[in-house]
C-alpha cells in the first residue's frame, strides 16, 4: 500500500491517481443522498472526488456506486470450500468484507484451524476479519477434535485479524457464570462480543447483556428482535441457507433505528451461493419488500463497519478503502462491477482473469506451514462393532421434522432377532451411527432415525455439527461400514453407498469439512450425491444437510453423538432402549 | 466496581440490586421509542429492567429518563476551573461524560499538564476521556511552555484515558505532509483523530480526510457542514461561549444522517456555564428549534459514544454504565435528577451533599505528585524595557472588530516624542505588550491596539491563546509594568490596574489558566474585573476574552506574540513601524 505521505499528496491534487471512476452516481451512506461525481483512487485508498489526473479511467456511465458489501457473520466452512474459493464466489456478488467465525474448523483442528483460516485470508482480495470461536466444543456430550479454553484463545486476541469473540452460544454458561466463559468474555474487553441467544428474553437476556454481549443473529420473530434491539443489541438479520429471517424482521427497521441492523448469512451452502448470491440478495430482497434502498445499503455496509469498528470500510469517502461496487438501478440492485482495493476484480457476475504472469490472488495458504489435511484418527474397527444388542423391544427413535433442525423423540418397537436390533426399512426406521474421528477413542454412537426414507444402502458425512465426527444413516451394517471406511479413506467427505459400492462421493480433505475445488464443482458433486440418494429411496431434498445437524446436541429434542443418544431437553446421554 | 460475576448474578434475578429507579419513562436511544419501565442498577452498571428486589428504590413518578449527556470536545481550561470544579458545575446539567483536549495546559506545562488533567479526573464522578493535543505549540512565531513532538506524546497513547489525537489544527501541516504531523497521525492509528479545519474544502479537505481525520467542530455554515458530512466526517455541532453554530447547522440533520452528528461546547466560560448550562442547553434549543427530541438526545448521548467507541456509555441498557438523568418533559428538557454510576449525585440543578464522613468526590489531584502551580519564569525586567523607540511616524495597529476574534491591520500615525512612541488615548490607540513567561527569554512583544477604549490604566492576563504568555493592554507604561508584576506575583491571572494600583484581580495559579475555587466564585471575580475595566473607560463587554485572542497568530489579520507583531496573512513577524 502506498505510504500515508503519498496518498495525501495525490489527494491534495499533486501527482496522478491510479484510477478515476468516472460518471458514477454515488450512494453516500453518511448523508443518505446520491450524487454524481468521479472517484479518485490511489494506493488502494479513495483519495478524493472530482477532477483528478489518473493513470487509468473507467467510465461507469451513470451507474450507481456503493461501498463493497459486508457479511457480518459467516462460517466459511458451510460453503465447503477454502477461503480463496469462497472469495471467488462472493466477490462478483459485491461482497468485499467478511467477518468469519471459524467455529467448525476450530472444533476439528483447534487453534491450528483458526490460524489456517487467517493464513488463507492473507493474500485473498477480500477483507477477512476473524471472531475467535467462543464455544469449542459446544458441549461435553461429544468428542471434538479440540478444546479451546480461555488460556488457549488468549494469544489470538493480539492478532490484527482478531476483532472479537464469536457468537457466545453458551448463553446458559454466561447466565450461570461459568468461570471459563467469564474469562473468555473478560479477555475480549474492548473488542466485540457477538451473541447467539435464540429466544432468550427477560432477565436471562439482561444477564447475557450485562456480560457485554452486543449482537444477535438468531432473532426469528419481530417480538424477539424488538426486545433485543431495545436492550442494546445490534440485530444481525440473517438470511442463510437454512435459517431465513429477513422477511420476518424487516418490518422492525425504520430510519430512527436502522443503524443498529446489519446483514449476515451465517451459513451459505454451495447451491445458494451459486444460485442466489450473497449479501447482495439481501439488499435486493429488502428493497423489493419495501425498504428504502439507502437504508438497505447502509445495513450492508456502514452499519457493519461501525459495529465492528472497521474504520476504513463501509463508505465511499476519502481515506476509505477503495472497495466499491457498481449497479444499474436502485430498485433492482443488479451488481455490475466490483472494485477491490481499487482494482476491477469482477464484472457481470464473473471474476476477471488476473494479468498473465501474475500469480493468482486466490491461492491457498502455504500448506507446509499449515497442514490443512485435518488428520482422521479412527480406532481400527470391524463391521461387528456396529451390532446393537438388546433385550428390550422399545427404542428411542430420532424422528425428523420436515424443514427443521429440531427433531422429535418417539418410542418405537424395534426389530429384534437373536438379541440383536435391526433397522425396520418398511417403517423407515434406519440405523444412525456416529463414529468418533479425532482421537481414535473408538467411540461409536448407535441409534435409530425415522424420516430419511432410504430403502437400501447408506449415506454418510464428516460434516456433522459441532464436533464433525462421522455420521452415517443406513439400511444395513455392511453399507454403513463401507461408508465409514470410504469417508476415512477420502480424509473426510460425503458418500452414498449401495450394495457395498460407492455410488457417489465428495471428498472434503481439509479438516473433513472443505475442499480445494471451486464452489461450482462442489455443487456438481453435491447434486450427483443427491441424485444417488434418490436412487436409494431417500425422500429428503438435502439429506446431507439433515444428517449434519443430527449430532448437534444443543438442538432439541433427540440427537446422537459419538458418546450416545442425547436427550437435549434433559441435556444428558440416555440409553437407546427402553423408556426412562 | 462489582465483579462481572456479581453483576450477571444480580441481572439474572439472584440477589439484590443496589438501586431501582421506578416509574421512569425511558428514552430508548436504540429503537427511538419511549417505554415506561423500572431500571435496576448494581455495582455502577445497569443490570436490567422491570421487577428487581433492591436495597434502595427511587420513584421518579413518570419523569423521563435518558442517558447522561456527553460533551464530545471541550477545553476545560476555558472555564478557568479545575476538573473537579468543572464536574461540579456540569453534573447538575446532566453531563456525565466529557472528552477533553488539554491543549491550553499542554502549551504551558507540556506532558505534565496533560497528566495533571488525567490525574485530576481520576476520582471525580464524571467520565473524562482525553484526546492528546496534536499541535503544541500552534506556531513557531511564539514561545510556548512546551513543545510536544511526536516522540513526546507517543507514550500517552498507551494510557487508558487517551482515546485519540485531539483536533489537528495544523491542517496545512497535514496537506503538505509535515513529517512530524504525519508521525502523530500514524501513532493514533486505531483511535480517533479529531479535526479542526475551518472552511477547508475540496482537495484540501480530501487530503486532510485521506490522512484519517474523522470529525470537525469548526463548521459554521450549512454548506460547509454538508460537504464535510458527505465526505465522511462526524459533525460536532458546537455551541461554545464564543462560537455558536447550533442554529445554523441544525437544518442539515435528519433521521437518515443524524447518527453522524454530536454536540460539543469547545469552550465554556464561567458565566455561560452558570447561566446557560452545558450540553443540556443544546438539546433543549435543538428541540425548541424543531428537532425531534429523540434525535436530539441521540446526538447528545449514543452518537458521541459511538464516535469515540465508549462502549458502555450513551444508552440505558443492561451492561451500560448507570449514568442516567431524569427530566420532566420532552419539549422542555428540564433536568431534575442526575445519577452517576448509579448514585444520585445532583438534583434540581444542585450537587447533593456527599455523605458525612465521606471524602468529597470533587477533590483535586495530589499536588505533590503533580506540581500544579505552573512556574512563572520571567527574566527580570524594568519599566524601561517597555519603551518603544522609533523614527518612523506610521505604525501597524491591531484594530478590533466587534464580536469577532479576527482583527484588522491598519496603518496609524503614532505620537512620537524624543524618538519614543506613545499611546494616543484620544484616538484609542493603546499599547499592547506580550511578556514571555515560560522560559525567561526576556522576549517582550510591543505594539498598538485600537478598540478597547481605555482612558487610563491597564488590563492584563496570563490567559492568552495558544502559548499563554502575559498580554497587557494599557494607557501608560507604569500601569502596564504594574500589571505584569501583579500577574507574576499571583502566579498567573487577570488584573485591572489604575494609577499604579490594583483595582481588581483574579488569580489563576494553576498554569496561569485555572484556579481551585468554584465556577461561581470565578464568575464573581470576573464580574468585579469587568466593572473595574469599565471605570477605566473600557467599551468592550468582555475585554479579557478579547485580550486572550490577540496573541493567537493563526487567526487573521494582525496579532502580537512575545516575538513581535505577526501579520497572519503573510504568516510572519513584521516590524511595528513603517509600511512593508
Amino acid at each position: 500500500m502506498a505510504s500515508l505521505e503519498e496518498r495525501i499528496r495525490v489527494a491534495s491534487g499533486e501527482g496522478k491517481a491510479d484510477l478515476l471512476i468516472k460518471n458514477g452516481r454515488i450512494v453516500d451512506v453518511f448523508s443518505g443522498q446520491i450524487e454524481k461525481k468521479d472517484v479518485a483512487i490511489y494506493g488502494k485508498i479513495i483519495v478524493g472526488f472530482g477532477h483528478y489526473p489518473a493513470r487509468e479511467v473507467i467510465d461507469v456511465k451513470g451507474d450507481f456506486l456503493c461501498p463493497g458489501l459486508i457479511d457480518g457473520h459467516v462460517h466459511i466452512e458451510s460453503s465447503m470450500v477454502t477461503l480463496p474459493e469462497f472469495a471467488r464466489a462472493v466477490l462478483p456478488n459485491g461482497t468485499t468484507t467478511v467477518v468469519i467465525d471459524p467455529h467448525e474448523i476450530a472444533n476439528v483442528m483447534g487453534l491450528e484451524g483458526i490460524r489456517f483460516m487467517a493464513e488463507s485470508a492473507r493474500k485473498v482480495p477480500l477483507n477477512v476479519f476473524i471472531m475467535i470461536p467462543s464455544c469449542v466444543p459446544a458441549t461435553n456430550m461429544e468428542t471434538s477434535g479440540a478444546t479451546l479454553r480461555a488460556r488457549d484463545i488468549k494469544p489470538l486476541f493480539k492478532e490484527p485479524w482478531a476483532i472479537g469473540l464469536a457468537e457466545m452460544m453458551n448463553f446458559p454458561g454466561v447466565i450461570f457464570r461459568d468461570p471459563e466463559v467469564l474469562k473468555k468474555i473478560e479477555m475480549a474487553k474492548g473488542k466485540r462480543i457477538d451473541g447467539h441467544s435464540p429466544l432468550l428474553s427477560g432477565k436471562g437476556l439482561f444477564a447475557y447483556l450485562t456480560a457485554g454481549v452486543r449482537s444477535d443473529h438468531e432473532c426469528t420473530t419481530l417480538k424477539e428482535a424488538k426486545e433485543k434491539l431495545k436492550n442494546g443489541m445490534w440485530i444481525m438479520i440473517r438470511e442463510g441457507s437454512t435459517a431465513r429471517n429477513l422477511k420476518d424482521l424487516l418490518p422492525l427497521v425504520n430510519p430512527k433505528n436502522s443503524r443498529r441492523f446489519l446483514f449476515v448469512t451465517d451459513d451459505r451452502h454451495p447451491k445458494e451461493l451459486l444460485e442466489e448470491g450473497h449479501i447482495n440478495t439481501m439488499v435486493k430482497k429488502a428493497i423489493q419488500w419495501g425498504m428504502d434502498p439507502i437504508l438497505a445499503i447502509q445495513m450492508a455496509t456502514l452499519n457493519a463497519s461501525e459495529y465492528f469498528r472497521l474504520d476504513d470500510l463501509g463508505a465511499i469517502a476519502p481515506g476509505y478503502r477503495a472497495d466499491i461496487i457498481t449497479f444499474d438501478h436502485l430498485g433492482r440492485f443488479r451488481i455490475k462491477k466490483v472494485f477491490k482495493d481499487g482494482v476491477l476484480i469482477a464484472e457481470s457476475g464473473k471474476i476477471l482473469p488476473h494479468p498473465i504472469g501474475a500469480s493468482s490472488p486466490f491461492s491457498l495458504a502455504d500448506t507446509k506451514r499449515f497442514p490443512i489435511k485435518g488428520p482422521i484418527r479412527i480406532k481400527p474397527m470391524r463391521r461387528e462393532d456396529l451390532l446393537l444388542r438388546s433385550q428390550l423391544p422399545l427404542a428411542k427413535v430420532i424422528q425428523l421434522i420436515p424443514d427443521q433442525i429440531v427433531t422429535k423423540k418417539v418410542m418405537k418397537k424395534i426389530l429384534l432377532r437373536d438379541g440383536l436390533a435391526y433397522p425396520n426399512i418398511k417403517e423407515d426406521i434406519l440405523k444412525i451411527v456416529v463414529v468418533e474421528r479425532h482421537r481414535a477413542t473408538g467411540n461409536i454412537g448407535i441409534g435409530f432415525v425415522q424420516g430419511f426414507g432410504l430403502k437400501k444402502g447408506a449415506i454418510g458425512s464428516s460434516v456433522a455439527h459441532d464436533s464433525h465426527n462421522f455420521v452415517i444413516v443406513g439400511t444395513d451394517d455392511r453399507d454403513i461400514f463401507k461408508a465409514v471406511m470410504t469417508i476415512k479413506k477420502m480424509g473426510g467427505g460425503l458418500v452414498a453407498i449401495s450394495g457395498g459400492k460407492v455410488l457417489a462421493s465428495l471428498p472434503l480433505p481439509i479438516a473433513g469439512l472443505m475442499t480445494k475445488v471451486p464452489v461450482a464443482q462442489v455443487n456438481l458433486g453435491l447434486e450427483t450425491l443427491q441424485r444417488a440418494t434418490k436412487t436409494l429411496g431417500c425422500i429428503l431434498p438435502d439429506p446431507f444437510m439433515v444428517l449434519s445437524f443430527l449430532s448437534l446436541p444443543v438442538i432439541p429434542e433427540l440427537k446422537i453423538t459419538d458418546k450416545g443418544l442425547v436427550d437435549v431437553n434433559q441435556f444428558k446421554i440416555v440409553p437407546l432402549f427402553g423408556e426412562e
